[in-house]
């Protein structure tokens, strides 16, 4: 029996599988871990089983994984030196199986599902979180329905459809969609795990144990995340107090949470010290992954950043874009406007000199620049045309 | 001092970097282990210290590294079933951090030019070789030169252009090209790492000893492998050859090459017993990287293909698609068509009833399908349109 719990009315149940939200107060219900047992990072064959004492399962069902999770951390020396910062590094989530860090809150998910014996899973979404759950429905050989806004490009919906889901354009508004997706899915046995979704949630912590463990002895002075519903911040946040609270790591990072200028209801929400934030009227950004005006797990991500201390910031689409050129260009990352958020937030708070930190800070990458490789804007001047004959002379010319 | 070595004309040489071909017969050049050390599999934090007794360097340069290899080797229940395959594996090359097994060739490539203190790199690719060195040389910090064909497309030079290179598209016949690009490249100062580099081979070896170490103890019976250049290939075989010379291993696997039919130098002078390949005139498949009409390790691949045994086939066009859609719809790996090919290839001889093996056989996925997703046909009837209000009704008939 696996026990939720809202953090907001501080109570403890035992949710339906197909609901994730408070029946209250209709925040997010958080997996708990009730049980008084000592917990500890365990040896183990996948990530799993390594960090199974803090998740509600003892092993992600073998025929599901697909090499989720173990992304490099890697340093970025070029950058470091560059901007004068304290040591930077990435969690490279964008080795990923479907190429975003929404593989690990998936296979989570439809583990439980299958575990539970459910044949119809779903999700709303547009993006990376629409490949995920399409590619692991298909490997556990589900039905797979994605429910996308009207406007969506078949381009974008390709790499979901490619997995044989079911993709039904829905005229509305996106966040009456988001909670109607529950309903229907009660009414049609799809359980629809959704960006907040408590076991995806539980999936997402598995990104704050690596960094953990690959960072030792130095611990992260800073986590860098980008933001949109919250449920990723909030998976992150939710593993390091697990880790506090037993007992296992005492130096809680700085977290910051960063959001798109252009779609920032909880970076000004964070701003106005409000516990709650309001719709984010007519966003527009270039980062379209990270595009939210209702966040569901906003509230939370509110209430826990401020009880464990950190920020959530917002930075501009010319920020996000220098940031993604100098990733790509400076470390050979080539990543989604999204992920870029996380280096342009530093680069905002080094300026301001608000980088309140000497020690390692991580950025979380959080998707694949291929995911959307036409937002990235070529340089005319890096494009030649020669003849065979003439390509001694014009490679001279450059390289003089 | 590393010594390479021309498997034709058995003559044994030092090299110039800048050079990868014999200077009597045109083959290949590969780099020979001489030193009679007994090599073994060592424990290392990374793979090229693991496989660093078989390679000629004991570690790539850590600013270099991105996490490529140790990519998922993947059971495929699913099909294995459908199709009453013997056991059939995937090794997920597709985790690479450029997406393509092309990083593992990159990276030693950029190690080596590094350490020999060269500034400036460049490589014949429209595809993934291209993105794979501009994305090392960045890291590596140098100049990276990209010269591609006149009629490439502006999209398909994004994910290399990200990075910075300078891409010159060039007029004129492809295989020349190639040729010219190390004259050019000696005089000025730039190392053209192209497909049958012999470090880049080097760095395919170590796909060959996760294979490896992965099946333990259970063998892999035949292993399946797109083939353009050869070179892929080539380094697969040479690191399971240096195996059993070394006796770590004696059971060799079959080794499949499999090219797409409308570009299949290779599988026709295999199949016509002939020791050199003819150009292929008109090569046209949607297989596009792995096109190549004049593969410069094709007559060292066909070489060693008949030494080892194994066998060089031909899959059409409708094959591979069937197939790249078979790998996504029922295992969740979404693939490039040259990557399906694999799959492809084991189909058809299963048909034919030539699929002379009972033990497990391992499908090397070389490229993910992000990086040409609009090769992809969707079919029509898996997307659906809905207002709010009808969409209960919709999902139910759906579900029906």
């Amino acid at each position: 029996m696996i026990h939720f719990k809202c953090e907001f009315c501080n109570l403890g149940q035992t949710a339906d599988p197909l609901a994730s939200f408070c029946p209250d107060c209709g925040e997010p219900l958080l997996v708990d871990l009730t049980t008084p047992l000592k917990r500890r990072i365990r040896s183990g064959a996948t990530i799993w089983s390594r960090y199974s004492d803090f998740l509600p399962f003892s092993e992600v069902d073998a025929a599901l994984h697909m090499g989720e999770g173990g992304t490099p951390l890697l340093a970025l020396n070029r950058l470091t030196d560059r901007f004068r910062l304290p040591p930077i590094m990435v969690k490279n989530e964008m080795l990923n199986p479907t190429g975003s860090f929404k593989d690990r809150g998936t296979v989570v998910s439809v583990h439980m599902a299958k575990s539970r014996g459910l044949r119809r899973i779903g999700t709303v979404s547009t993006g990376n979180m629409a490949a995920s759950t399409a590619a692991y429905g298909a490997r556990a050989g589900m039905e797979v329905f994605v429910l996308v806004k009207e406007d969506t490009t078949e381009e974008k919906l390709l790499s979901t459809a490619a997995h044989g889901a079911r993709l039904v354009k829905v005229a509305g508004d996106y966040g009456e969609l988001g909670r109607m997706s529950f309903e229907i899915g009660k009414r049609h046995g799809i359980y629809f795990m959704n960006s907040v979704d408590p076991f995806r949630i539980e999936g997402y912590k598995a990104t704050a144990f690596e960094i953990f463990e690959g960072m030792d002895p130095q611990a992260a002075s800073a986590i860098v995340v980008p933001v949109s519903s919250g449920g990723h911040l909030i998976g992150l946040m939710k593993a390091f107090r697990e880790l506090r609270d037993h007992g296992i790591h005492s130096a809680m990072p700085t977290f910051i949470g960063v959001q798109a200028a252009g779609s920032a209801p909880l970076a000004r929400a964070f701003s106005e010290g409000s516990p709650h934030y309001r719709k984010w009227e007519d966003p527009a950004t270039v980062a379209q992954s990270i595009i939210n005006p209702t966040p569901p797990g906003g509230n939370l991500a509110l209430r826990m950043i401020r009880e464990l201390g950190g920020d959530i910031i917002a930075v501009g689409d010319d920020e996000i874009l220098t940031a993604q050129r100098l990733l790509a260009e400076e470390e050979g990352l080539f990543c989604l406007p999204a992920a870029a958020t996380t280096l342009a937030g530093v680069l905002a708070l080094q300026e301001s000199g608000r980088l309140d930190t000497h020690g390692p800070v991580v950025l979380v990458l959080t998707g694949s620049g291929l995911k959307n490789i036409r937002a990235f804007p070529v340089k005319p001047a890096s494009v030649h045309s020669s003849t065979l004959e003439d390509l001694d002379g014009l490679i001279s010319a450059l390289t003089r």
